[in-house]
């Protein structure tokens, strides 16, 4: 039997009427021959309670029993769903992470996924079980401990098992009805995508395009997973959705293929740095020690042996960098004569992998933003990607503007 | 090291602020000397939330997919438990019955214990944990599934692990702190036992005293396990609570140690039933397929071959007692002219281990009522037990006067 796989996110399995819902959907496949790995999530809300309670009884809390408590969510939704399915006459049972098991490092709270032995499962779809329901987000450490994968871990859960059981597909059901062009709520005229190259998406969805959860982008990739997201509220067919995919199965495809965003941006620049070898690394040693993620950086060289050092980080993590680096300055690792932060810009970016062989996407893009009279304030790119920061207040009139430039609304 | 056992009920973990509390219950044993072992419950209302769901599924759900739903409420406040423990800087860790392993049979959703290793918690005691957070009510199948022990599971769970791992005592912190000689609600006058036999506390049990799971009293009493029961909601020291113990524990009691009732009991007469051999098989074989928990059961020998058999049972079985009895009329299996229910009755007991030794028990009891004017219904008595059943609006009289009759306000 093809093996499918389908995940459903904590929306789609939020109350009791919704999983049968999406037992419905799992009914759809089962009919048409397929053996189906069913991936959950916790019912939404849930994790964030969980998480909230262990938070509360320290801030230097033991992972380990972090892992044990907000993995439960998970599996009772694996619970109801195997016997909603049950109820509808389709063969399942539920898995939970230690019982198929998923083997993963013992990094709790973020573990990476080892292997998957696919033994136990296929030896009860060799016994007529159509759909094994398994526990998403969580595994088990090789010291029998209970792990989960990180937020967004589900994700992850379902591509890792399309590649270890060779599925045909992963189905990501969410709230949503595909990767689309940039975000409808910012243009209405942004279009869904039929597919989406790997690369792409994987630019999109660290871009802050919360789809799909980073790590399952790249596994996706690694493995060749064709990777679909599409609705848990909407009748679908076979075209529904999105599918993320390789390069080379998607034929033509646009120069740009969506406008990323990020709102919650802030640049920082350090004026007049004494500028020496080794500077780059006193300044973002200890910002990366306070756990900032800087994002771009640009470097002035100025006159006489100083430098203005700019770069990007989210907002709320400002007040960190600036302790960090007042703190390198006091101990005397830097010399700067004042820092600078402005935590009114955004992030705003074209991506494509139709970029590698056209040029000229840059010079469309500056003279876009240009001609709305919208200052650029830091540009940085990469093969497939063009992102530059801008006065947070021209964010939608950017996004709409250059949606419209490379013409991204025409299929 | 002395290793002890605490248990904690729902109400005692309903809320981090609760779980706290009892967390700092078992640092003053941990203070003490002792190797801990925590078995909790979920915190209250989660355990019904998920049966709740289970039961929405289906009518007939798979009861290896309802141990796996509502087994994950214990997970949750285990791993707060050992979470707290740690932030007081005591070694703690949590355990799911899987981890343990807590080896069940297959009976899902009513599982039995077969045997708990010690090896894998001994060793981290060995090692310098001083609190093994264990999840109550749960437990692993020889076929690697999760099993659950039943409602009021985690008393069980915790006299099993005393008898293991050897332990001194096991307390079960309740919302009550102790076994009283009667319900302090129907009769002001009623005290809190110091000592219980485990025979005395089993009669107690089954008859509606809802303070222990009567299979955890049966465990207790097999394994010789010291049972404390006490309130987690006031400052106790060790002779707080009472103890449930051997008889040979008790150098002197009562002959009388409490006054038990059970307010939703009914009364069934089956008249003018035709007397032949295999008559009782025939009325409480159907009885018992409808799963009608028949208790007590009188037979008055009537003229010409016709008889008057007269049973109890809850209230809200009645209905399917009638239809299983008028079935097996139907059927022909059995002649009776009338089925009369009365469901206006209570049943009142007195128990205790005294009566073996003591006569005129009975005789008291009976005067007691009729002085109040009292009608007895029906009578059952056992070696330590008598239990009448009266008109209900006599209940709260009858256990008053009982209680008065046999000094039980007197140590």
């Amino acid at each position: 039997m093809p093996t499918l796989v389908m995940k459903f996110g904590g929306t789609s399995v939020a109350t009791l009427d919704r999983i049968r819902r999406a037992a419905k959907r799992v009914g759809v496949e089962v009919a048409k021959g397929y053996d189906v790995i069913v991936i959950v999530s916790a019912m939404s809300g849930k994790t964030n309670e969980l998480v909230g309670w262990v938070g509360e009884t320290s801030p230097f809390y033991d992972a380990r029993e972090y892992d044990a408590v907000v993995s439960s969510g998970e599996n009772v939704t694996a619970g109801l769903m195997a016997l909603v399915l049950q109820e509808m006459d389709i063969p399942a049972r539920s898995w939970q992470g230690w019982q198929v098991p998923l083997i993963t490092n013992s990094a709790h709270s973020q573990a990476r996924i080892e292997e998957i032995p696919t033994e136990n499962i296929n030896t009860k779809f060799a016994e007529g079980m159509k759909v094994a329901v398994v526990a998403g987000f969580q595994g088990i450490s090789p010291e029998g401990r209970i792990t989960t994968l990180g937020r967004g871990g589900s994700d992850t859960t379902a591509v890792a098992f399309a590649a270890a059981f060779d599925a045909e597909r992963c189905d990501i059901y969410t709230d949503v009805d595909g990767v689309y062009t940039t975000d409808p709520r910012v243009s209405p005229k942004a279009r869904k995508l039929e597919k989406i190259a790997f690369e792409e998406m994987l630019e999109l969805a660290s871009l802050g395009a919360k789809v799909l959860q980073t790590r399952s982008v790249e596994l996706a990739m690694r493995y060749k997973v064709k990777l679909r997201v599409l609705s848990s509220f909407e009748d679908n067919d076979e075209t529904a959705g999105t599918l993320v995919c390789a390069e080379e199965d998607i034929m033509e495809s646009n120069v740009v293929s969506g406008i990323a965003f990020s709102r919650d941006e802030s640049k920082m620049t350090l004026i007049s740095v004494k500028d020496k070898p080794g500077i780059a690394a006193a300044i973002f040693g200890p910002l990366s020690e306070a756990g900032v993620n800087v994002d771009m950086i640009i470097q002035n060289i100025a006159e006489e042996g100083l430098t203005d050092m700019t770069f990007s980080c989210p907002t709320d993590q400002v007040k960190r960098a600036e302790k960090a680096l007042n703190a390198a300055k006091e101990a005397g690792v830097l010399e700067f004569d004042e820092l600078v932060a402005d935590t009114e810009v955004a992030k705003v970016s074209a991506v494509g992998i139709g970029m590698r062989s056209q040029s000229g996407v840059a010079a469309k893009m500056f003279k876009t933003l240009s001609d709305e009279g919208i200052n650029i304030k830091v540009i940085a790119t990469s093969e497939i990607k063009i992102s530059v920061l801008i006065d947070r207040k021209y964010m939608e009139l950017a996004v709409q503007a250059l949606h419209d430039a490379f013409e991204l609304e025409k299929a």
